[in-house]
């Protein structure tokens, strides 16, 4: 793997799970893979879970991080093509990218997108110019339309959840009020990783104004029905996100879409999911969360094992493909 | 020791002093007593010396050490029961500390009070919130009514300082002018360890509207009269805090509460004590703070030692209650 | 060497550089002698390749390394004498600095000058402060009229890419243009350096309202015909910089100093570097910095070099002069 930003970045999606698996048993099992290498966290965004969790999968297998919050460094990068740069950015993607690369052995970028401007963010040009112009294997930490760490993580806490059930899961991702528009990538992820997993029956529920993408969410069952959804459910997977057209905005109307113990009930004693932070009594209500079927808590731990696992094959291709010796490369 | 919040939280406050003492003697007498094991510095507000020590101090232990600014990081957490979340916090606490607790091993919080509603502020409701939804240690880096890893090295320095006193020294906590209105957690823990530990022979003194809940200086002298508190001090320890009734206001009228050298001179030359940072000029003067009785820098320095005691104990009582393996728990 | 603040720090330039190329060669070849050491990063103004690389350097050499962001941790540092501290600044730097002092061995400052009051940039009390009242070796990571790492790179990159000449390269600093007033100091700083190596022709060329101070350029050729100086030259080295007399402004009617093919048609095949950040298209267009002659990735690729060989000496000369057991100083 040369780079980690969708589920088509992966050859082999079972076997990055049971990777996951193993270091869960075992965190130290690969400590010295990354010795002397280094990696850099770039958050055009704020982070909490991603963050701890990459941080501490990169260092359980000897890597160094380094962390840059871009904006609290007040490094407003430019990405435009051409542009006459003189406004408030103050670089350019092409002239600091390169760099990164050259201090760097991997570099996570996350970056969210604007909502202002479909095709911009659906052309993911921001973690492509880092991709382009690094000139390393580049880590997505949540980008413009994809959170492909979260799905990743998703898709495992199902499996492990679900494991003694002698049928593929019935999965509803289900649809939850918001108060701000919220990116549609970890619904999009999430349907694309459930999908290509093969593994699960995957339902979409959502407000009729609220359809994702169809290449995302093709080979999925898609309904504006709630409660039929939720039918025998083994897992629902509470998410908000903004409508696709028009781009990027809160319908009103659909706040009786939380997920209350009522609709829950009739599910099949469904685990809820929820990729946090949760806007309590918004999205899901008190009772759900602190309720026995919450997963919320050992989902978030799972995050770690995801990204430990995506950053070990990386690192294996790596060292095949360049000098392992820990330095930078002289040009 | 499980958590440590207050001097209530300590049996042994000998034994806890005596182990700083051998930290001061040998920095890395134990630095492989906390290997695999992560703490995290969460700070809801601004630090310095207590980011700075309290890192060295873990780093000394063999921890592995992760700092977290939330503000800058843009994390509004929210720490109301039953609270509809449609309003600027975007986490609640019951969902955010489980995670924390599951990626880390001891959790160091950071919360200054907001000074409006007392009530609030001394139920301790976010350390205590942390305390009960993370699952893990957690060490005050000051709270909302106390500072106990300041007051621990307080305690260190003045008995480092007046070791060669044939008796009990006289410590005075002297109320010092400032311009803005500031927590009492300095005050309030620094009069509740002096007390708790029998060592020295504690006098309050401050104007009349600035008395401290008397459950943190029920044993002290208490006086309105400055001077003649200081008469044949062996320590002065400079502090301003807010009034508590009514809640965190400034009171006009007490500039000259500021110890100038004519005031120092009353007392034993008494060493002069601040928790910094200070104000120069307003709460001391240049000649007080750049003269020869000033212990400040010292002072501060000792923090390196009170933490590094702290977080000795609650590994030792960590190792023998969980797992030893370096690694996030399994659910 | 006990400081690094400018060219003046230095004994021997040449065995500085000489240092620079064998941890190039071998990154890893000291990377015990700053094991037990800690090296603080305090950044009063954003940076990217001076933190990345200094940390990179510093760790590559064993030591530890804390960075601190003092804005974003809400630290407004006072650094004038007997001012009465009732206003916005919180901490002198009388006080904080020897805590530093305390707590590291090493200081690295990053300060940027206000470009307000000239006497007081020039007097670069605020690095000198840190140098004053820490107690420890500092190293600027950019002041306010020097960027010494950058030049020592800077002169490093030039002899490593000039170094099949037959002859002294001619280097020109050429002024560009920019929107906004633009400290001095790698201007200054890039000239004291190439001056002092003895090894090269250095021509400044800007125009008339923009010369630099005599001190920091006493040896160049100065010129304010731009095709003039490039005609021939080896290096040509782009930098804005703002008028020293006024101080600090910006001069309409120069926009066509910007660095154009046409005018690097007018060299010697000259090699273009620049320290980044760079506004495209306002001091360089995309095509020279995206061409051939670009020479500003590897340009920063070799900043990780400098700080490694200044850190190296710094720690040698540490090593000899106090006690070598990693330990806060007790007082």
């Amino acid at each position: 793997m040369n780079q980690f930003t969708s589920v088509h970045d992966v050859t082999d999606i079972s076997a990055l799970l049971k990777r996951m698996a193993q270091y869960k048993a075992q965190p130290l099992r690969d400590q010295h893979i990354g010795l002397g290498k280094r990696m850099g966290l770039l958050f055009l965004n704020p982070s909490l879970r991603t963050r701890l969790s990459t941080e501490i999968a990169a260092r359980q297998l000897g890597m160094e991080v380094i962390v840059f919050n871009a904006q609290q460094d007040g490094w407003a990068l430019e990405f435009g093509d051409g542009v006459v740069m003189n406004g408030s950015t103050v670089e350019h993607v092409k002239d600091a990218a390169p760099v990164l690369g050259q201090y760097l052995d991997i570099l996570g970028v996350r970056s969210f997108p604007g909502l202002m401007d479909r095709e911009a963010d659906y052309a993911e040009r921001i973690i492509q110019a880092f991709i382009q112009y690094s000139g390393i294997p580049v880590v997505s930490l949540e980008s413009a339309t994809r959170h492909p760490l979260q799905s990743l993580t998703d898709l495992f806490t199902i499996q492990e959840q679900t494991s003694q059930l002698f049928r593929k899961p019935k999965v509803v991702l289900s649809w939850a009020p918001h108060i701000k528009p919220i990116p549609h990538c970890v619904a999009n992820s999430f349907a694309e990783w459930m999908i290509a997993s093969g593994e699960v029956d995957l339902v979409i529920a959502h407000p009729e104004p609220y359809a994702l993408h169809p290449s995302f969410t093709q080979g999925a069952t898609i309904t504006y029905r709630q409660e039929e959804a939720l039918l025998d459910a083994d897992v629902v997977y509470v998410k908000n996100w903004s409508t696709f057209e028009p781009y990027g905005k809160v319908m009103p109307g659909f706040d009786d879409w939380m997920l209350t113990p009522e609709k829950l009930a009739l599910t099949q004693q469904a685990g809820v999911m929820h990729c946090l932070p949760v806007r309590r009594n918004v999205e899901l209500p008190d009772a759900v969360l602190d309720g026995p079927h919450s997963w919320v808590t050992r989902q978030a731990a799972n995050r770690v094992w995801a990204a430990q696992a995506v950053l070990s094959e990386i690192l294996q291709r790596y060292s095949t493909a360049v000098l392992s010796t820990p330095q930078i490369n002289a040009q």
